[in-house]
This record gives structure tokens, sequence and C-alpha cells, in this order.
């Protein structure tokens, strides 16, 4: 999923956003769907947009959680890509009359 | 109301909102219309949404302030989750030509 | 619910719109909420607005289908009031991620 | 209010909004306000802003019904100008949680 | 998907509307995500929202153009409703920088 | 301002929009603002967007009131284009509290 | 104007928003229009809604700047409610073709 | 650029917009930006998305007017797929202070 | 430009928005146009709107650039209120696809 | 692209946008499209605006990736101007049904 970054030297910010992820409940096995933000300063390498798409897109028969999901997209950009630092945030269609937003981030921001 | 946490050694944040509480005004006997605006950083434990929605349910026949039923929310998603920090919004309908929105954290920021 | 019109040789239009109509679904017990817009041409009465908020008021606890609701609205309203055309839209919050908008008119409009 | 159309030979639309009327309720006595949208064809005259500004002033102690209010500024405006056609919405801020609008014609649309 | 239509002698519309239609492209095999709109006048019946559901998930692992979805779930919901007329609108997500609406009716409206 | 249209022989609609038009109100001498609005379907000749500009320059210093200027930008545009219909509206800034559209057609539009 | 906060050990916010003030120009005797919001952390009071609005509705007649007013209603709400903090924001209709809004706060903000 | 409707018994709508069409401008030879909207009743053929992208994409170094590269993509799609009736409208940056947009239709409708 | 602040003591917030800022470009000649914002926290004066808007109206027909303008205004409204702190922007009109905005402020805030 | 600043010793800020960035993805060959957006504190120089346009308009032919193209403009407006500051954003439409966002400055903000 990642390429060279071409200013590595510099600290700047990269933002993508799709509409486009979709996965199932795994308690109603019904399908969920969201909106993914990812932003993050890169290090050495920046994520490639059509590899990006196919990972998101192997979420499509998976039963998870919401906070579940985040947490593990994260964890699989940080692998990749070893960024400066990273935030996911999922935001979801409406269940049950209540609409849901994740957002978690690495390292941890503080306080 | 409460399920574990799958990922309880990061401090992330989940966001609720639902336009669906409805309760009573406590002086004229009438209908008052909400919309609740949850977020919070869970420690051990995270919402489960259906518990949620018929928690906020109970408030339908209830007499409340506006300023009550926030800080009673609060207190009540508090006791349940543990969270690391939780703050409650709430947005009522125009009445008397006033609009109104309370909002309550634990614990409280400081000011 | 009814007043005299104070222009009753003019054909004109009175539109009211409310988002405080709430019900319970007849199949699930559960709240739904909707927003009820109202538009007609008065004849000899037009709405009272306390006794409008009353009658909608009314809606709380009966089990209805939002076809059903939408179409006893109009009825009730031509009843009492009337007028030479009105229409009722209710507008409903999202129910199994789906959103639904029922519009009905008396006189029904030519097709 | 009047003042000569330069281009009377023209059938041209002239349309005017001001959020600025207010009057007082006659059943409780207290404040209303509404945006007011004035459109028209005029023959002979057209409106000028000052006096029309002045002439919706007046209503400011006035206890008038929603539906009076709109059908007397029709009639005024179409005393003082003698238009071809006109149109006068009044859109009123929330009472008792219902919006109300009310809209009239001169001469009435055909309907 | 039918239930009986509780007003069946006035003719009047429901307009449903839901962003959760997902299907997979039949050239590139990869996801396309539309948001799906119908409104019909009910003859006898009417949609049952919880099996419109299943239907349009029933989409979720088909290979379909955008063209032949849309006029399949017209036929499809004319079939099961038998309707006195029915639109259905998919308003798809961006593919090669393109945004693409498909639109059909039943009766075909007069041209 | 003509230039040669490129497909004389469809009839088909060019829409200009500038909010750039300034001129000077003839009772107080204080600057006026508007936006221009401009559609029409050309004959022989289409608007040079240059000229059109410098025409619309030419009203910085001219006191006018706001329903003469957009009669005498309508006849100098049906003059310069022979359009084969033509529609001004010009969309004032708020001038004691009133916010005022002018809108006038070639040929008049039936009523 | 003060009811007894229901939580008066938690430093929470609760925000008034009302579009419904009107006053009058000292300067040029006509009428002025405000949306006025105010927020504050309540200490052992709350403001009560019905009388804040009978308080700004004492403003109809009087003749003020709108710096003055701003400041007034400050003063007048931690008089009546002694807030542990408060803002006034006030946001005033064209005038001159000038938007206006002015912004106090109790205690004032460090710098 | 064509391909099989699959419901050619049907009259339906197909919509398409892109904000991706660029040329140059034929006097200054400076780049122009416009959003394509294209509607249109397919008869045997629809457009295949991926070759009007590429056909898009070669006006990319054509110097051309506004009004000529709109009815010259009315023309090329009417060759290419034979529709039944078909629109396109071009909504360009603003140049010279100036918005323009055009629109054609095929057949020209009735006036 | 200067009248007296009716709460001197207190430090508080005006902010003014007109968007009848016009100028005309050193280079070219041509019109510019603006929207103006000023926010300052008041120290012995306010400014009197009136006076304000005759000052602005003074730069049109002023050959100023973008910056020059900004800083100017700054600099006259710090001379004739000596307020605690203030901050004018600039927003002008398109000018060769590229939208500008100039903010400055006094005293420089710490960066 | 400079030019002299008309306020060299007062720290202030200049923000630039447009919407005409065109480049060509350096693995397919296809057209980009982005806004830039700009904003900095001048030093002795400010960016001339037609000379911008210029230099944008340079990359519409070059194959370059979104962080590459974005740092780029920094390092070579930084070199033109020598800011006290500057950040530039570029924002790209769709692609892969992701929407990526770029934001690079110099020197790198404290993190």
């Amino acid at each position: 999923m990642a390429i060279a970054n071409p200013s590595p030297d510099r600290a700047y910010e990269v933002r993508c956003e799709t509409p486009e992820l979709t996965c199932v409940c795994p308690v109603t096995g019904q399908p969920d769907f969201a909106t993914v933000r990812i932003r993050y300063v890169p290090d050495a390498s920046i994520v490639e947009l059509k590899s990006l798409k196919l990972y998101l897109w192997s979420y499509r028969d998976q039963g998870v959680y919401h906070e579940a999901v985040t947490n593990q997209i994260l964890d699989d950009l940080v692998d990749a890509l070893g960024p400066r630092s990273m935030t996911v945030v999922t935001d979801w269609l409406v269940r049950g009359g209540i609409h849901t937003v994740v957002e978690a981030s690495h390292p941890v921001p503080p306080g």
C-alpha cells in the first residue's frame, strides 16, 4: 500500500476521504455503510490510492463493530506506512435512529 | 448498556447523535423534543446502540427540565460505561421563540 | 380547531409546518418521529394554531402506519376546516436506513 | 407610496423582501415577527422603498392575526400601486412549535 | 413486499429514499454505490419497508449496469405493488470523474 | 458587443451572471450594488464577454432607479444582439432593510 | 428570571438563542432587529425561559445603541443569575449596508 | 462511445455530470474550465462512461468558444448515441467577473 | 468616525461586515469589489456606522492594490478609534480565476 | 512572480484560492484537477496574481503526484517571495472513489 514519499524531509499532511466503506453488522448480519476520513503526516511512505481502495474493499463481507473496524484500519495503515502521525475517522449511516462517528489516532494525542 | 471495548488500550473517541429524544415539560405538561449528541473516550466499555436507544426512549413520559435531563443522561452513561471522558449535548426545539442547547461533561473540563 | 377566516372572499394559501409529530410503530411498538407540513386554501375557517398543536399531540401514544396517519390528519382537518383545498405531508426520521415521506391532498389533484 | 413606473409599457416583475415586520398577537398580546415577500408586475406606479418601510413599520403596535395582516398588506399595496398583479407572502417565526406562512395574490390566480 | 393500502380510495404519494444500495460493476468487478429514491402513488398495496430493504440488499453481489439495475428495481416494484404510478431514481457515486443519475417511471410520462 | 453565433440554426440558451454592477442612487447619491443575471436565446449574435463587462461598468457613475437600469440593460442588449428572447434580472444589496430584485423579459412572456 | 440549578455542583454550559430582539435606533428613531445568543455556565441559578422572553421584550420601545444594549443585557443577566461565566452576542440586521455583531463576556476572558 | 441500452422499450432518463472539462480560449490562449451536465433519454444505445471521459478529454488543447464547444458536444453525442432527446449544459468558471452557462438541446424543445 | 464607547470599562468585541467596498485596479484601471470585515475591541470610542460607510465609499475612485487598501483601512480606523485591538479582512471577487483575501491586525498577534 | 509589499513592516496574511490547477497523472497519463489554496505572511514581496496564474498554468502538461506538486508549489513560491511563512493546500477531484487533500507549510509548524 506504500510508495516513496517525494518530500520526506518536510512534515506535511495528506487527507483522504471516501464514502465507499461497507461491512456487515456482526450481530444482525445486515450491511453497514460508512465514510472514511484518513489524515496523516507521512514519513518515508505515502499511501497508494488504488491499494488503499482495495484494502477498504476487503471489509465488504466482514462482520465487525464500528469501533473495531476503525481501530483496525488505523493499525493496518500505521503498519503499512509508518507515518509520523495518523487519524482515522469513520462516519456511519443511521442505525436505530442513531448516527455514529468513531475517531482514532496514532500516536494518541495528549489529553 | 455496555459492551466490551475492542481497543481498550488506545484512547479514541466515539460520537453518537440522535434527533429522537422527547420528554414532557414539567411546568406545562406539553411534549418537548431534542437532538442528543454524546461523545466519549471509552475505557473498558463502549455503548451498545440498541440499549442506548431504549434508555433515551424511557424519557418519553417523564416531566423534566432541559438542564436536568442533560445532566441525568450524563450521570447515567458515566455510571454505565465508566468512560475516560464524556460530553452530552441536548439541542431543543424552539419554545417561546427561544432555542436552547445544554452541554455537560465528565470530568468537567478545566475552565 | 377552526376560527373564522378574516378574508373569506379571497382564495389565498396558508402553510404550517412543525417537526413535533410523534407516534408509535404499530409493528414494533417503538416511537416514530415526523415533520408535518400542511398547506391549504381556507374557505370559511382557518386553523387555530394551539388546537392544531393539541390535535397533533394526540398521536403521541397511537400505533399507526406512516400512510394511515397522513391520511387521517388530512381527513380530520378537512372535516374541521372545510378548506377549498388542502395538502398534508409527513416526513419521517430514518427507519431501517430508509427515509419516507407521504403526501396526500383533498381534493385529489388531477393526475 | 407610489412613484411613476419608468417602463410602464413592459410587463416586468419587481420582488421586495424584508425580515423586519413585527406586530402583536391579538390573543396573547406578545410580539410576532415575520419576513415579508412582495412580488408584483407594476402598471403606472412602482413602490417607493422608504414609504414601504414606513408602512410596514406601522404594524409594530397593532394586534392582528397572521392571515389578516397578510391580506391587509395586499389590499393596501394594490390600492396604492394599482399593479397588473401582486403577491404578498408573510413567513412567521415559530409559535407553539409551528412555523406558519401565508400567501395571498391579486388578482387570485386560476386555481 | 406489499401490505394493504390503508387509504386505497385516495390517490396520494409515498416517497422512500435510502443511500444504501451497492452492487458490483459488471466490467471491472469493483463495488458501486448509489442512493435510491422511489416515489409512487399506491393502489391496493403499499411497500413494506423491511422487505424493501432486504430486496435492495439482494443487489450486493450482483454485477449490473446503472441503467439495468434502475429499470430492474422499477419492474420488480411495479410487479410487487401494482401502483397507479411509480418513479425510481438511482444516484451513483463518482466513477471516472463522472457522477451518474438514472430515472425511470411507470407508466412512462407523456414526453 | 456582438459576435457571430457559431450555431445560429439551433435555439439554445446562454446564461451570464456577474456580482459587479454598481451605480448611484438618484435620490441620495450613494452607491448601489447588484448582481446581474442575463439569460437569452441567441439568433445571429452572441454577447462578447469583455464588452459586456465594459458596458456594465458604464453604470458606475450613473444615478438610476433599480427598475430603470434593469429595463435599460434589457433594451440595450436586445438592440445589440437581436436575440430570439432575453431576460435580465438585477438583485440588489439591502437598502432600508429591504432586498429588491427586478426581472424584465423581451418579448414579454404570456402572463 | 432565575430558578434553582438542578446540578449546581457541575460546571456545565447552557446556550439560548432567539431572533426576536427589537429596539429603536436612538438617532433615527426607527426599529432595529437582532438575534441574541446567550451562553453561560450557571452557578446556583439557571434562567427561566418565559421571564427571559419578557425581559428581552422590554427593549421593544427603548432607544439604544447596539453596543449599549448588548452590555446592558449582560449586566442584567449577570445580576439576576450570578453565573460562573456568561457571554452575550447580538447580531443585527443590516443598516446602511453594514451587518454588525457585538459580543461581551463576564468575566472578561484573558487576552 | 455507445453500448446497447438494456431497456430500449422504456423511455427513461440518464444524467451524467463531470467537473473535468477544460479547453483553451481561442482569443487569449489561456485555459478555460467547465462542469458538463448531460441528460438524455436513450433509444438503442446508452453512453459508455470511459469513452465519454476520453471524448471530453480531447478538448484539452482545443481553442473553442463556450457556445461552440457546447453545441459540438451535443452534436457529437447525438451522432454517437441517437437518443430520443438530449440536453448538454456547460457551466464555466468565472472570466472577467462573469459566470457563464450554456444549455443546448436536441431536438430543440418547443419554445 | 468615532463616538463614545458606552461600556469603556469592559473589553468586548464589535464585528462589522459590508459587501460594498469597491475601488479601481492600479494596473488595469478596472473596478474591483470586496467584502470588508472589521472586528475590534473598543477602548474609549466605537465606530459610527454612517461615517464608516462614507469612509469606505471614499475608495470608489482610488487605484489601490488589495494588500495596500487593507492595511490603509486598518491604519485609518486604528487612528480614528484607538481600539485595544483590531483586525481588518478584505475578501475580493475573482480576478484571473483567483479569489484573494487579505487580513491585517493591530497590534500584530503573536505568531 | 513578486512585487514589493506595500506594508512590509506589519506581519499580515494574504490568502489566494483558485479551482484551476490541472496536471497529468504520472501513472495513467490522464488529467487530474485541483483547487489550490495559498496563504502566506509576506515579508519584502507579495505575489503578483497574473504571474501566479501563469505559474500554475505551467503544470498543465506535467505528470506529477499530488504530494509532489504540492511541495513543489510551496518550494517555488517560498523561493520567489521569501515569505515569513506560507501554507499550500491542494484539494483534488475524486479518483477511485477517494477525495484527496495535501497541505504543506514553510517553515513546518511546531507539531
